[in-house]
């Protein structure tokens, strides 16, 4: 069985405008390739709500899973809830849930349960609660689409909570050699071992170092064994090249 | 007259898997921004044929301009010129004026200008090439897309090169103020705010230092009187909070 799909949605003008360099998605990435979970595609647009939900559509409709980041604090250009709740068509308001959440951490800090606080209260129904250990109002599951907060120590502790309870797949092995020569000159054998092996992908990313050009050739794959045939094979096509 | 629109597309595996943490978007969204163009959407798709063509066309049709980056290598693994080609149903060869550009650089240092090579001098039929000072081998403007590295001291390269051939808009300005203050207890000022300035664009971007909580209030607009008139209403609303 291939292994589970997903898509990632990064929802900020601030990402946009280049004020902010997002980082929640370098890092899903990784924990999904860990996991076993193919990102196939991210996207990022604005706090529109029409862009939101034409995303939240085709990438919920394309892949196994949509994770989304961003836009679900207590402002005005916090729309992702409300976007969601309208991409599915199920009502949204301040769910009983939620709000014991947050009223709990607000008890224990000695701070007011403002309508502005409980904004963030505010869950699609047939949601179901992701964790939030670090500053409490809870990103949520909506079928396949996990909506988790875009300040990056809060996205990531969300990932830790949703990620145990989706079935991963086997775990995507790579391994990779450093060839000192310029990518030009390895891309015939390569396109060669390509074709060789055609259930892995092998990639070849060029560098520049100090002048002198390489390139970084990863291969990819879910069976130890013919990763290990494959790398035996492009160490032995650039002898004396390799670092 | 609105400022012209922009999407980008970041052509990658290495991306999407984690290996490579993408640094052109963060790039471009600032020099577009710069610029007076408005970036509204990014995608980032894997090194899959039907995946490029489909963004390519979408995000072609939909915005005024399309960047890209990645994928225009001599390995078997670059397929983004080809893609293009595909995208807009023309012809691609090896195109003399980027044969001659590739002869030159490689003639210059003795190196042999290999079937490989001439790989990266495939352009699409109609397409105008983009500079490469760095490495020689051309990106493409084709219509309204332009197809660049993604190797970043390249891409950068290129954005500079293609940039002042577009005509930019207004640039958009903005002015920042840092509130002390929980983003729950400012948001309901601050949306007063956004619906009394409704030309301008109030983002609010929290913040943790030290365990406390605060955000970063970002105002933008085309219109610097609006912006100023904005900042001090601002300022007044949070007195005492501001640093």
């Amino acid at each position: 069985m291939p292994n589970p799909t997903a898509a990632m949605l990064v929802i900020g003008d601030e990402i946009l405008s280049g004020r902010t360099r997002d980082a929640n998605m370098h890092f899903l990435a990784k924990a999904l390739t860990g996991h076993g979970i193919e990102l196939c595609e991210c996207r990022v647009v604005r706090d529109d709500q029409n862009s939101i939900v034409a995303a939240v559509r085709a990438l919920s409709e394309g892949f196994d899973h949509l994770f989304t980041s961003g836009g679900i604090g207590p402002t005005h250009d916090d729309i992702t809830a409300d976007a969601i709740a309208a991409a599915f068509g199920v009502p949204i308001d301040i769910r009983d849930d939620a709000r014991a959440v947050l009223k709990a951490f607000y008890d224990g800090r000695g701070v007011e349960a403002t309508p502005e606080r409980l904004r963030m209260a505010r869950i699609p129904e047939g949601a179901t609660l992701i964790d939030n250990p670090i500053s409490a109002a809870p990103g949520f599951s909506l079928n396949n689409v996990h909506v988790m907060a875009g300040v990056p120590a809060i996205f990531e502790a969300m990932v830790a909570s949703v990620l145990p309870t989706i079935t991963g797949g086997t775990p995507l092995l790579s391994q990779s050699l450093r060839v000192d020569l310029p990518e030009a000159t390895i891309a015939g054998p390569l396109a060669g071992l390509a074709e060789r092996f055609p259930d892995l992908s092998i990639g070849s990313y060029p560098f520049n170092m100090n002048g002198a050009f390489g390139a970084n050739i990863v291969i990819r794959g879910h069976d130890g064994a013919r990763l290990s045939a494959a790398m035996i094979e492009l160490a032995g096509l650039f002898p004396g090249a390799t670092g």
